[in-house]
This record gives C-alpha cells, sequence and structure tokens, in this order.
C-alpha cells in the first residue's frame, strides 16, 4: 500500500503505444480461444515464452484468494514459469477442494499443449465466483489445441475481458527491449496487492534479484493505486515475465518503461470502469508521508458522493472536504492548512462566488477530473486513479449472473 | 465503533410507536418553520424543554466537523443544554471562522427566542458544505418567531430533512416515561461516532452518571451500525436530553426503551437511505470479538456489489464471500470455517442447485434481505443495517446542489 517515489518521475517517460499498435516482445507466443466457459466469446487464453523467463508476481490480499492465485504463488516459489493461462467468465473462486484440483489440471493441461512442466505454468482466473469450472469442456478444448507459433496480444486482451468494453494494452520501448502489458477489470477493484489482472510480458533481460523490487515499486504506483469500487477481487493478479531475449537493459530505464505500461494500463482501467463515463485522478501533495497522501487521495476517489457529484458536473467540492475528513485518525491534518482545488481552480478555503461555480461546473464536465489536495503536514505525495459512478454501474452489477 | 451486547438483548424489547402517532414527553415544546435558508420547505426546528435537562451527545469524527459540532461539544461541557435547533437545507461546514461566528450568533437567537442561555443551546445543522447561513434571513426571522406551548415532533422530523422522503420518528414507554426520538439522514452515512441528526427527548429522569455510558452502548448498537454509502458526515450528531419531569425509571429499562427506539430510527433511516429500495440486514455471528463481527459486517453492507446484486435480486451469494475476503487483517478467518446464508438459506460452504438459486433470487427480492454469517472464529457478534445501490441513487447525488 506504500508509494515509494519512483526513480523516474522526474525524469522523461519513454512513449506508450496503446492498442492493435503494441508491439510484440521477443520469444513470445499467444493463443486465445473459447472453450465454452460461458458463452461462445474468448474466455481461454494462453502466453507463452519459448525461453526460461524471470518471474514476478502480486496478488490479491482476500481472505477467500481463488486456487488460481495458490497456484500462482506455489508455482513462483517453486517452478520456472514461462506461461500465463487465463480462463474468463468463471473465477474457480470459493469452489472448494475441487477448485483446488481444477486449477491443477488446468496448468497439466497447458503444460502439455506447451511442451513444458506444469510448475512452469502460472493461471488467471476471472469471473462468477461460486461455480466451477466446466472441466469436460475445458479437456476436450485442450484436446485440440495447437499452440500458434506467433504472438497476438490484442486477441489475449480481448480473452481476459468480462464486463470490460475494450481490451487494454500497452507497450513501451527499453533500449532493445520490449514491455508489453495486458490488462482486464472493470468492477471488483480496489486492489490491496493487486488489481484484477495485469500481465506484463517483456523479452529485456532483468536479475531476478532486481525484479521483485521494481516491480513492486510500480505496481504500488500504478494497479495499487487504482480504485473503481472498493471491492477486492478474490483473483487479483499482475505477473511479470522476462525472458531476456533481447539482453540486458539499464535498471532505472526498464523501471521507466515497466512503469509507463502499468500506468498507461491503469489509466485504461479507470476509464473502463464498470459504467464509468469519467476518469477520476486524485492528486495528494504535501503530506506527512505516503501513506498518509495514499490514504486521504483514495478517501475522496472512493466517496460514492464525490463520485456522483463527478458524474454529474455537480460543483458541491464540499464532498471532497468531507471525505478528507473521514480520515479521523489522521490528527495532524487540519482543516486550516488544506488546500483544494480542480486543475487549478481554489475551491478551499478561498471560496468560490458563483463565476467560480460554474467554471468549477465546466471543469468537472471534463472526460478526466483532476482533483488536487494540499495537506499541509509534509513534504510526501501520491496519485490515485478511479472513475465516476452512474446507474450504468448500478444496472452492470444488478444482473451480472442472470 | 465497538458493539459492547446490551443487557436489553435477551429480554421483552418495549412496544415503539411511529410515525404521527409518536407520544410526546413531559415539559417539552417545539417549533418548526421556515427561515427561507434554500426554499420554502421547513428548514428551522426547536425542541425545548421547560426544565433543566441531563444531556449526552456522540459526534462525528470528521477532521472537517463543522461549527455545530464544536459548539455542542463545548455547550455540553460548560452549559446546561435543554434546547436543541437544527438548520436544515446548509450544513455550514467548510465556512471558516465565520461559520464558527454565525453558530454562536444561533445559539444566542434560539436562546432569546427560548428564554434561556446560548450556552444551554445545541445546534444541529445538515445539508450543502461550504456556504454560509443566510444569516439576515435568520435574524429576521427569529425577530417574529414566538416559541410555541405545545410540542409536535413530526414537524420537528419533517424539519429537519434534506433528502430524505420520509420524516422518521419513534417512541417507546419506559415506566411512567416517554422516550421519543426524531432522525433525518439519507446520504453521506456511515458514521464513525454519530450519525447525521438523531434526538431522542424523554421526561425520565436520567442520572448524569448513568447516562454516557447507556447512550453510548445503544448508540453503538443502532446508529452506529448503520453505513448507506460508507461517506461520514462533518455534521453527524445523536443527542439525548431526559428533563427528569416523569420521575426516575430503571436503569435496565430505560436502556432498553432508548434501544427500541434508536433501534426504530436506524431501520428507518436504512429504508430511506438514497434511492434505497430495500434494507439489508446483516448478522456476524460466532466471531472473535464484537470489533470483529462489525467489521466484517460492515464490509459486506458496505460492498457497491452485494448491494447492486441485492437491488437486482441477484443470487450472486459470491459477492458476499468477496467482501469477507477484504478483511485481510482477520487472518484468523479461514474460508473452510465460515458459513454463510440468506434468511436461512446456506450458500455457502455448500453450494445450491438451480432450484436453490431460484429460491435465493426470490429471497433476495424482499423489502428486508437478511445475510447472516458465522465466522467459526469465536462466540461474538454485530448486527448492521444498510440498504441497497440503486439508479437513483446516483441521479439524486449528481445533481443535489444544482
Amino acid at each position: 500500500m506504500v508509494t515509494v517515489p519512483l526513480p523516474c518521475d522526474a525524469v522523461p517517460q519513454p512513449a506508450v503505444t496503446t492498442g492493435d499498435a503494441v508491439e510484440v516482445p521477443r520469444e513470445f507466443v499467444t493463443y486465445a480461444g473459447n472453450a465454452g466457459i460461458k458463452d461462445d466469446s474468448l474466455d481461454l487464453s494462453i502466453v507463452a515464452s519459448r525461453l526460461g523467463c524471470t518471474a514476478d508476481g502480486v496478488f490479491t490480499r482476500s481472505l477467500f484468494a481463488g486456487p488460481s492465485v495458490s497456484l500462482c504463488r506455489r508455482h513462483l516459489q517453486s517452478g520456472s514459469p514461462r506461461v500465463v493461462v487465463t480462463v474468463s467468465k468463471n473465477a474457480n473462486v470459493a469452489t472448494g477442494p475441487q477448485g483446488e484440483r481444477d486449477a491443477a489440471e488446468l496448468a497439466v493441461l497447458v503444460a502439455r499443449a506447451v511442451g513444458t512442466e506444469p510448475a512452469d505454468v502460472l493461471v488467471g482466473s476471472t469471473g462468477v465466483i461460486g461455480r466451477p469450472y466446466p472441466m469436460n469442456r475445458l479437456r476436450a478444448h485442450f484436446s485440440r489445441l495447437v499452440m500458434p507459433a506467433s504472438a497476438d496480444f490484442a486477441s489475449v486482451a480481448r480473452a481476459i475481458m468480462t464486463t470490460d468494453t475494450v481490451p487494454k494494452l500497452a507497450s513501451a520501448r527499453s533500449g532493445q527491449a520490449v514491455v508489453t502489458g495486458v490488462a482486464k477489470g472493470s468492477g471488483m477493484i480496489e486492489p490491496n496487492m493487486a488489481t484484477l489482472l495485469g500481465y506484463v510480458f517483456t523479452d529485456a533481460a532483468v536479475p531476478r534479484e532486481a525484479m521483485a523490487g521494481t516491480f513492486r515499486r510500480v505496481v504500488d504506483a500504478t494497479f495499487n493505486s487504482l480504485s473503481i469500487d472498493t471491492d477486492t477481487s478474490t483473483s487479483d493478479s499482475v505477473l511479470l515475465l522476462a525472458n531476456g531475449a533481447a539482453g540486458p537493459v539499464g535498471e532505472d530505464e526498464f523501471e521507466r518503461a515497466l512503469y509507463a505500461v502499468c500506468r498507461s494500463l491503469t489509466v485504461q482501467l479507470a476509464a473502463d470502469g464498470e459504467g464509468a463515463t469519467k476518469v477520476i485522478r486524485v492528486n495528494v501533495t504535501a503530506a506527512r508521508d505516503p501513506e498518509q497522501a495514499k490514504r486521504v487521495a483514495k478517501a475522496i476517489v472512493n466517496s460514492p458522493l464525490v463520485k456522483c457529484a463527478v458524474h454529474g458536473a455537480d460543483p458541491n467540492w464540499g464532498r471532497v472536504v468531507m471525505a478528507i475528513g473521514k480520515c479521523w485518525q489522521d490528527t495532524d491534518i487540519v482543516p486550516a492548512a488544506v488546500e483544494v482545488s480542480f486543475g487549478g481552480l481554489e475551491v478551499y478555503p478561498r471560496p468560490l462566488d458563483e463565476d467560480g461555480l460554474g467554471e468549477l461546473a465546466r471543469r468537472m464536465g471534463s472526460e478526466t477530473v483532476e482533483i488536487d489536495v494540499r495537506l499541509g503536514t509534509g513534504q510526501a505525495g501520491a496519485t490515485v486513479w478511479g472513475c465516476d459512478l452512474t446507474s450504468e454501474y448500478v444496472h452492470i452489477n444488478g444482473d451480472y449472473t442472470t
């Protein structure tokens, strides 16, 4: 939950490519198909490296973390993961011992199709909770599956979607190497250790000892700074696989590329939050420490009343003040020292006149609403992303399994 | 935040009267009128005891608690409060030093109208944040105000409403004494120390030394066990005034009557949550301690996905499991030991078949949806109340000040 300042914050970021134009890191191949998990949409995808990888993962803190998450944790310890398989439309969570067996069997099926060991397979799963996988359909599908010799990350990004309306992809260059990420998620998103599913693949050679620190820093500042609806999925996983095909790259340069890709995916996730029409970016500065900055920023971005005001472009800035006030354990925050502005327009403490309220309403009509808060308790800061709350969110989530 | 078991939990509760039929405790008089705070609806109310009172209050923990709250805290310390004035449609919060002066002047105006000292006046205020009171209108209104010689709590309950759709009243008997409460609130409600505005008046004689403990226990088990939308108001206040006109009553008997009144008001508040169509009651048992029980219960009742599922009568019970999983610091909660049911229908760990899902959907169509969780970590329990999340909540809160 701690946002450590990234070394790359003050330096230029590499250019990021999104959508179907993302670049493909060397020596990765992909598969995307329909195994009949729920309907006839893409629901099964595989990304495999032809070379051994350095791999890392950050996972949900949920007490009900599913078999996919526990299998990933085991395989990252004991295996040499170089393959990621994802089942969408079924989370395989709260499915008891059968769910554990199914996850293990899935790894066996994938290992056979790719030509590797089950312990080298990582599993992601997303969708409804409490229903077992249709294993007979999965077995039948794998009996026919032939792994392609090429990579199509756009199809993978589509295959991992559930209620997402658009696939999320991003890539950036780090010297000779390519860093490419895909992500999915639109509801049940307030990552505690990670966010729904985010996978990053690179042909950079990243030493194992450097990877964990770098990845954790980047995930904290990106996926872990996103909140759609305060709900934490049982399946949140962010994975990083580096196969080294492009050789070594500078550690800082790699971190910048990784950050740029993950940040782009995070903003794409916010923009595609269930029912969302606007992105909210909250930037808290002059905080005692990064934890306080993030706590206050999250209180704002998670407030249903702030989210509704942003949705309706209602210049009801008092709700931001209310949300800050919820952090009542931060007794060093004194109302008289706090400053709140919307994209540069101060709303507190200097009150807005009628013209100012009109201008605020116009700014709140933008696609991205920027809320800046100076706490006056120190020098630290954090940025978080979220989205507005709409009737569509209610519709989507009142009528999901049926 | 701690739910201490009430002594009255195991014994019969007194009958509760609601609506216009509530009884009036002796020696209280009331006023309700329109001072032009925002429009021509009732926006100013006064409840005054003709006798001196024992008084207590529980208030918001918000860092941005308004001048009304700080004035109440001061007057409960230094004065002998026997009057409660409420301004609705304007919270007088984040209004700077002017807001402090306005609150103090309001107490002076009320004291003059009632014939008492300013320090004997408690102030409640609710509505938009960040706008000063229209003091000229308030002064003009008070120059004409004549305090009635009778009490009409139904009008007071109406005058304190903002986005509430119905007034909330309840009364119960405690021996010779009457306990009568009014409350308002429908959004920005997750009380940390109290809930929006809840006032209880009684003609019982309650010794000061017994009042604080009794009131705190009852508030924790009622108002503080309610969450509409996780947002904590800057103005939350629950007040209790006892004027002793009916003489002394048994301590336990009084606590039972107080609990019955506050519980009724809490359920009325849940049912009138902004946009709500259903009440959600979450009962967590077999918990390690009351704090754990309440934490888990709140995680469930606050989950936007659970709230949407209840709204849509979607039998997606997995979201309850997800919400429990969010309490990741409670590492003694083990999925295998948890049991979840909806009004007696077990959904976890024994999975529902298709018939069961149909039955669950029917139960989720009720006006009150009851979710019961056994954590398997101990013997403690807690009950919380909330409501569903609807498109109407979004409409109300996207278009409130405009």
